[in-house]
Parts: structure tokens; C-alpha cells; sequence
């Protein structure tokens, strides 16, 4: 089996990586080539026994999306994008890379003439205010921010290839990925992952919104897990809702800071400073607080029960279980 | 005021135009000037006391949206597109006019640096099966055809340059529009308009589907007005969600018959012939059949309150009153 992964140098693209490289098989078939590009170059995969070819690739470039399908992958991991706060703030680098990035890829497969499966990362920001309680699979798309609304076209374009069978698509609508690990990203949302990161390393985190803000988490070991299990999935699985909100645990930031407490003790809960950021508190206001991931579930998705088990494995997969105290 | 029209000579936009002039006015301001543009070039209109400019434009042509628009028209009604039979035969087509076209034009307005009222004409195509027993204005965007994902495409981006405050969008969601004078198009949904005008003006209609089909309508005289009402709407009363499902006559295919015969007698209504037709019951199997349209209701939209309403409409306004017994 051939795989491309695009976004591949990014964290979830590293961890899948090191999650398919680790099975060495994918649906039950041998994984004997990788193909990782991302707009710098991705790093060569530890300890894979098949052919790994790395390039540096932006599909929103002429030939590109071309090219990267020019040996026809069987399965496609679509995670390339440029991020919820870079996306607002450059509006044209988010279309060019967001939306023209994923249409050149399912046009290059569409002329290609071959029909692989391909797996996209979309978001919970296609959702927008004002919300019902929870919100449902068939909850409407009006998205809030320019980022959410590529996700959601994005989506629909997927949906409409599928549909016309030119490929097997699934969109997988991620919620919030928390504990993300490594420097902050320009994701809006990295408040959420530096308030647990930052103490757990022993140094201090900005909080940019009120302990009331309430939104739906998973961990990056489940993100990996979500896009694995989605590629075993089929069409008559799918049916023609082939776009799938994902599960994850629902809590408020308040809720974070006493499971942060919890786990790792009071002095590292006490290193979070409380710094009002107008900008983010306006884009989260916009986004899903709880996520009803019933057709997800029902298809075998899973994510972590409680916040508690979302620190817990950032501790044991990035901090080798331990604590700085 | 300037007023630019695309589709300018499709059968809506020559209603329209009729409108506009006999108005001489849109929310109050005189109109002074008419951009006229379409595929195949639009007739002058007659009687009209400004500066009418009519040209052949292909909005997905390079640099022609900017040219549509150089001249800065304070109002837009943006009616061109590819109808939903063509969309689902010539793929690209459908995406290069219907998606790239609509695109261009924003994004010329965006480049432009101005802020025109945008009214955008989408569907009920944008909802797709399986259905709740009638479909409320937050009902999720599940496309079954190209042309719907089109239209829905078009949706987020209208509403993403809105809240950016590029330009004042509105999109209203057309139910089919019955009857629809002259020759038969390529719509999917021709033939809901044939099986009321062909009889009516002596001649033998073919019906492809079964009298158990529900649908809902409006009036090419319904659709004009619904342009008119989202030009005067303001940005507070449309709120953020600025895509709205236009209200309509909920029927079955039986029922327009029998309306039909009750308006003009059973030979009229004995010239429909059945011929069903596999393509067109499964496009309209997609298809919303009832429209609970309470937004737009309650932001002053108003249509025809029954079918036999719909047929007089079209003996009044295109047969001179008059029918061929």
C-alpha cells in the first residue's frame, strides 16, 4: 500500500507518521511507500522498512497537486492548512492554501482518473454561533470565521467527488486538539494546549479567555486515532454523508485548570496568568461549545472520557511521564 | 443608482429588469444606471429612462468580473449560472461558471475596495435526502448534486465576504420557479413548469415522474419580488446567517394537475403525457419537498398561497389572460 500524507512535517502528520510506521500496515495491507510533503520539508521516517520519498510541496502551486499524486497513492492523508488565526488574519493566503490547495488535489485525482481514498481534516469551526445546546451531526454550516468556511467548502467539494465517484472521501471534523505539543502555533485555539503545556514544563501560560468558555477536546493520540479508523471506513459504512463530527470531551477552561490540578498538584496549576485577548475571545465565542458525535460513535470513532486522561497522555507520550514540579 | 445584473438575459433576469424600470426606483433612489451583462447578450431594456449598458460577459472569463464591476454598481444581482441538469453532465462547466464565475465577482468587489449589496440567487438544491418531514432554515447542507454543492459553495463565500465586510451579501434560496415561460431548459426540474404551460397553450407535455412527487414552488413574479425585498434588507435585520430559504407552494405532482384542471378544465389538463425519465426522478428524489421558510417569512418575503394562484399568475402575466381550451 502507498500513502500520501500532505501537512506531513506538521504535528498531527509527524504522529500519524509514527503511528502508520509503527503498524507497518494500514486496513491489513503492508505499507510499502510513504509520500510526506508539507511546505517544509517533512523528516525522513524513523525505522520504516518500505520507500519514503519527502518534498517540500505546496499544492496550491501550478502542477503540484499533479505531482503529488503522479504515482497514484492509494490512500490520501489531505491534512496540509494553514491555521484558524492565520487564516483570519491573511485572507488570501488562507483561500490560496485551504481552498486551492485541497480543490487542485481532488482535481489532480478527478484527471488522473483513479480512485483512491482520501482522508480530510475539517474542523468543528464549520460550525458558527448561535449554537443549540449540543450540537448535532445535522447541525446547519455557518461558520464564523474564514477559516471554518473553507473547512466547510472544502467539505462539500469532498462530498461532490465522492458522490460522482471520482474518490472515497471522509472528512473528519476534528474538535479541538489538546495537549498539542512542542511551541504554540498561531491557531487561535493554542491557548487550550498551553495552559496544560506550559505548567507541566514548569513555566508559565497566558489565559486569554474566561474560566466559563466551554469547548470539546481530544487528545493528538486520538486525532491519529480518528484518522486511522476513518480510512478503514467504507462507502456503504458512510453512506452519503460522508463529513463527520468528531468525539471528544466537552468541559469549560475552569474544568481544565482543576484536572490540570488534579494530575500534576497546585503549584503547577498556579502557573497560569489570566491575560484578556480580545481577538481569540471573539473567534472562540463563535465556535462550538459541545459536540453530539453520535454518527461517529456509532461508527467506531473514539476519543478520551475525561480531561484528566487528555493530560495524562500528553505526560506519558511527550514528557516520558514525567512532571516538572 | 447603479444596479449591475448578471444573467441579465435569462428568464428571471429579463423579469427583473422589466420590474426595475417600471419601478424607476429600488429602496427609494432613482435608478439611474443598468449594467447588463450574460453570456449571450441582453436585450435593452425598453422604456428606461437612465443609461442602460448591456454586454456579453463570462464572469469566469479572466478580468471579467472586473470589468462588470469597474464602473462600482451600488446593487448586484447576481443571477448567472449553469442550471442543475447541465451542472450534473458537464462537470467542469458547472464548477467553472457556477463556482469560479461567482467567485471572480466577489473577489473583485473585494479588490475593488468598495461595498455593494450582492444578491445572490441560490436554491433549495443546496439540501439533499435523507429529509425531515419539512426543512427548517438551519437544516444542515447535504447537497446531492453538483449544481446544489455549487450553490451552497457560493453561500459560505457570500457570507464570509459579508462578515469581513467586503461587500452586504444576501443569498436567497429559490424554490423551483413555476411556471416558467418559453422553451424548456436543461433544469432537472423543467418539467414541473412544462405540464402547466404546454397544456395551457395547446400542446402535449411529457411528465417524468409520478403524481406522488412533492415540490415546492413560487412564480417567476414571486422570485422578482423575493430580489427586490433582499436588496432593501440591512445587515441588522439579516443578522450573520445572510443565506435565507425562500417560501413557496408545498404540492404533490397530482396536485398541480388537479389545480390545473380546476383553473383550466380537463382537456387542458388531458394534454399531459407520462413518460418517466430515470435521470430526473433521481435528481428531484434529492430534493427538499417542503420548505418551512419562517426566517424569510418574518423578514417580509412573501410568495403565492396556493398552485391555482401559481397558474393565474402565468395565464396573467405571459398569456395575455388567455388559454388555448
Amino acid at each position: 500500500m502507498h500513502i500520501l500524507i500532505t501537512g506531513a512535517a506538521g504535528m498531527i502528520g509527524r504522529k500519524l507518521i509514527a503511528r502508520l510506521v509503527k503498524d507497518g500496515q494500514l486496513n491489513g495491507q503492508t505499507i510499502d511507500q510513504l509520500t510526506l510533503i508539507d511546505v517544509v520539508t517533512p523528516e525522513k521516517p524513523v525505522g520504516f522498512a518500505g520507500m519514503a520519498e519527502t518534498s517540500i510541496s505546496d499544492l496550491s502551486s501550478a502542477g503540484a497537486a499533479t505531482q503529488a499524486i503522479a504515482k497514484k497513492p492509494d490512500v490520501i492523508f489531505h491534512l496540509a492548512g494553514v491555521v484558524s488565526g492565520e487564516a483570519e488574519i491573511d485572507f488570501e493566503k488562507g483561500y490560496r492554501v485551504n481552498l486551492d490547495g485541497t480543490r487542485a488535489l481532488l482535481e489532480a485525482i478527478r484527471v488522473a482518473g483513479y480512485k483512491p481514498k482520501v482522508i480530510f481534516t475539517s474542523s468543528i469551526a464549520v460550525y458558527g454561533a448561535p449554537f443549540s445546546d449540543s450540537i448535532a451531526d445535522d447541525f446547519h454550516l455557518t461558520p464564523l470565521t474564514s477559516y471554518g468556511t473553507q473547512k466547510a467548502i472544502c467539505e462539500l467539494l469532498l462530498a461532490d467527488y465522492t458522490r460522482r465517484d471520482f474518490l472515497d472521501g471522509v472528512g473528519i471534523r476534528l474538535p479541538t486538539i489538546c495537549v498539542r505539543p512542542g511551541k504554540p502555533n498561531k491557531a487561535a485555539s493554542g491557548f487550550f494546549s498551553g495552559i496544560i503545556r506550559e505548567p507541566l514544563a514548569g513555566q508559565e501560560a497566558l489565559l486569554p479567555v474566561s474560566n466559563t468558555v466551554r469547548h470539546t477536546h481530544a487528545s493528538p493520540r486520538a486525532a491519529v486515532g480518528f484518522l486511522i479508523h476513518a480510512a478503514s471506513l467504507t462507502r456503504v459504512q458512510l453512506g452519503p454523508r460522508i463529513n463527520l463530527a468528531m468525539p471528544g470531551v466537552s468541559c469549560t477552561v475552569g474544568e481544565q485548570v482543576e484536572a490540570l490540578r488534579r494530575v500534576a498538584g497546585d503549584k503547577v496549576a498556579g502557573r497560569i496568568r489570566r491575560e484578556p485577548d480580545e481577538l481569540v475571545q471573539r473567534i472562540v465565542a463563535g465556535w462550538a461549545e459541545r459536540i453530539d458525535a453520535k454518527r461517529a460513535c456509532d461508527l467506531g470513532f473514539t476519543a478520551e472520557a475525561t480531561f484528566d486522561d487528555i493530560i495524562r497522555a500528553h505526560i506519558a507520550d511527550e514528557l516520558g511521564g514525567k512532571i516538572v514540579a
